[in-house]
């Protein structure tokens, strides 16, 4: 295939880059940044450009992975150009209709990219969406090129999709945020002693459900161990309200006739 | 050294068998269950009891891992019969007073431990306290044998870990069980394709802290996503607020002129 990349960011970089290896002609790289746009085009051995107007009509697909905030008015500009040409973003939480192209599509590789880290493209579960069945096979393929798991999901689902994504990767992280300050704050623990448990709670996901794998004060409903949690971030409220908030959900998780609306025992959040 | 384990369950198990792999002779197993003590037994190669008065004095190191709400009872009943013995408790999140005994101390363990699944005890991180320096050192000395890395840590400074280690395993493995809970009540789709992200989640830690690893919406502070990810939590209204708290909590977190009690712009959770 023959593809352009428009914008140079973390994703359009890895997705880039495993196309590349996996063979695809890329054929040039905008960025509105043209530094940006020179390096990466100089990795995927192509043209680049800072200017929409002199994006080619010469590809099969087009790849826009800009910002979720600029994607919109980017589309827009490319649209008089790439009449019948495959034109497909990458966000998760952007319906496909948000481009204005006969042939529209969607490529959204789930994966948390961060700079200067690189990702075994492989092992990220792709999912296509397309306005026609025969740009949706043409996804597939390519994405088949790149990656072992490629799914068709439409807008909707994959919205709740990107949701899900937010909290098993974003959320998580922050969960070992939170932790990373507490140890800061108090003992002045290094992080790293966290490692193993944090690989320990995901790879115990290769063997049973996070539902089942579930531990803890919270699943144990040991109040007395919760209570002196609260006490123990007594001077952070916010934090205080996520461990309420958290241990609530996973009681009622676990308890299917919990009423949300019931009061629990834990009272050291208002003291 | 000469160990009797007070407990079968997973904590004791995991433990027994990493300390008789090292070379250590587990004397005897008390479990009030007789089945599990037994089980145990058979495994270390050693007699076992369901009877606290049958307990042998005849070791060096006494470890009590019972659930934490029958730790003091436990240690009652063997108060009398192990005189001048070391007897420790591998609760994170108990004082090491708790024990009635003159050489006393904690051998705490930092890991989540499921039945049927092994670990591998060596990037365990082990935390010890003890009443004596002489039997710190010892502990310190044991601890060696079956873990690479042993950190003395008093009981305020290890509830603080404690708190920590709910944060970065208990919390977020619920982060994973609600993406779970959304996948599976939307699209069907398997879970299965959330585990490289979540391994991806995890490896960073190796080359940057969680606050520097932090992506998403809330972290772009990207309003438009944010809102309509609490629509589509519309049903599930605790589920919302648990959105909320986290999304201005890793916003607070990134920026830390940002006020606890500010109003944010997230509305959409009272609709």
């Amino acid at each position: 295939m023959r593809i352009v990349l428009i914008g140079a960011g973390n994703l359009a970089t890895n997705l880039g880059k495993a196309l590349f290896h996996a063979g695809h002609e890329i054929v040039q790289v905008y960025s509105r940044t043209e530094a940006s746009a020179k390096i990466l085009a100089s990795v995927l051995k192509c043209t680049y450009t800072d200017t929409l107007e002199d994006v080619t009509c010469n590809a099969d697909i087009y790849i826009v992975a800009v910002k979720d905030s600029a994607l919109s008015d980017v589309a827009e500009s490319l649209q008089k150009r790439l009449v019948d040409k495959l034109v497909v973003h990458t966000a998760g939480s952007i319906p496909m209709d948000v481009l204005p192209f006969s042939r529209k599509g969607v490529f959204y590789p789930m994966q948390t990219f961060s700079k200067g880290k690189e990702v075994d493209f492989s092992v990220i579960p792709c999912f296509v969406e397309a306005a026609t069945e025969g740009d949706v096979q043409l996804l597939k393929k390519v994405g088949l090129t790149i990656s072992d798991t490629v799914y068709e999901l439409n807008s909707e689902s994959r919205e709740y999709l990107h949701l899900a994504a937010v909290f098993c990767g974003n959320f998580a992280n922050h969960c070992f945020s939170l932790g990373a300050q507490l140890l800061k704050q108090h003992g002045n623990i290094p992080f790293s002693v966290m490692l193993p448990l944090i690989d320990e709670t995901a790879a115990k996901l290769y063997t049973m459900s996070p539902c089942e794998a579930q531990t803890g004060p919270a699943m144990r409903w040991d109040t007395n161990v919760m209570d002196k949690h609260l006490q123990l971030l007594a001077s952070t409220p916010d934090w205080q309200k996520i461990y309420n908030l958290m241990s609530q959900s996973i009681h009622c998780l676990s308890n299917p006739s919990c009423s949300p609306n019931s009061s629990f025992p834990l009272t050291s959040s208002n003291s």
